[in-house]
């Protein structure tokens, strides 16, 4: 059974390069990359802080949020 | 051919937990991931700095530096 990821965004540029590079070199084999747009899926963001995430882009793995550089805070996307 | 990522961190929990879990996950059919301690390695510390890496744990994969969360700035590893 593969390991779900879900990568959170919000359609800046340094959400589009992170999803381009780190989202989609996660090795297929492993995980299952569900890909969410915070800016359109506003119902999704307390589950984003709920898990950690504190700016986008940031993919949460495991359980742990891990904010891949910073495009925008968790905050404007409320 | 693969491509080459450098994982570059400083043993710190932040790094190790990135480590096991954001880069551990990439594709080993795409990527090959060299791992770079700079607190062991600081001869590599220029070399990091000049691919745009600002603090560890960080991926540089394509050219691009991708910060992963924040262990420590990498004007401590000096």
């Amino acid at each position: 059974m593969k390991t779900k990821v879900i990568f959170y965004h919000a359609g800046c540029s340094v959400c589009v390069t992170a999803e381009q590079n780190v989202a989609a070199a996660l090795d297929p084999a492993r995980f299952d990359v569900e890909h969410v747009h915070l800016g359109q899926a506003k119902n999704r963001v307390a589950e984003a802080e709920k898990a950690g995430v504190k700016s986008v882009p940031a993919l949460v793995l495991g359980g742990t949020a891990y904010h891949i550089n910073y495009g925008a805070g968790i905050e404007v996307l409320r």
